[in-house]
């Protein structure tokens, strides 16, 4: 699945979860923009009642599942370091696959990694564009 | 630069700096094998002494130093782990060009990320096949 696809999907399925003020977030940390420069990697930002989430979309596209996952991880430290930095006061959430999840997240590896760096995950049902679950739920 | 050139210079590099047992590390983690299938990307042990180091190549050949810098600190992360999972006693490194450390990795975010997540480097001068600097020193 092409990466701005699932974007476009993550999108959609925040808005039938009852997600607001979807809208792309823009991290400058001190001068080093930590955006990628395709669009569709932008973090989203997401509003509900007073809770508010930073989502970065992984699509797992790459060949290799680990690689994807350590770039994911590391992509997603450094949101999280920068939200921090910033003092912007939103909850970071890596959004993949289900397919992914299922298929290969629940494997030891992936599941220690998760919990020693606190890695917040919500899955993505494409076909259906919605969400299957959040771990932990945001609000 | 091809990743494959560095990885072959760091351990070119390596023996000039009196390491020894230079040699390929694979990490298994509980049925998860954390080294891609490339054998170019594949950790590299070596002994000095009783010291004994993990190094992880990094060539930085992307055009977003960003996007290599999130792959890098995850895959470290994770090979962190894995060796701790492993029991395997050896400090791990991430070998980098010293072009990319000092145009880049002196930058506020890159240098709180390498603090934070507490990421050893060592640096590559890949036209003299040397190394620049450790940080911290190994031995």
């Amino acid at each position: 699945m092409a990466k701005d696809k699932l974007h476009d999907i993550v999108e959609i399925a925040l808005v039938k979860d009852n997600w607001i003020n979807i809208q792309p977030l823009t991290l400058d940390y001190a001068g080093t923009d930590l955006n990628l420069d395709i669009v569709a990697d932008k973090l989203i930002g997401a509003d509900q009642g007073n809770f508010k989430i930073a989502v970065e979309v992984k699509s797992f596209s790459n060949p290799s599942v680990t690689y994807d996952f350590h770039q994911a991880v590391g992509q997603y430290l450094h949101y999280r370091m920068a939200l921090s930095y910033l003092s912007i006061e939103r909850m970071p959430y890596l959004a993949i696959p289900e397919a992914i999840y299922i298929n290969y997240l629940i494997q030891p590896f992936f599941q220690d990694s998760l919990a020693l760096h606190q890695v917040n995950l919500v899955t993505i049902d494409p076909l259906h564009q919605e969400i299957v679950r959040w771990n932990p739920n945001p609000l």
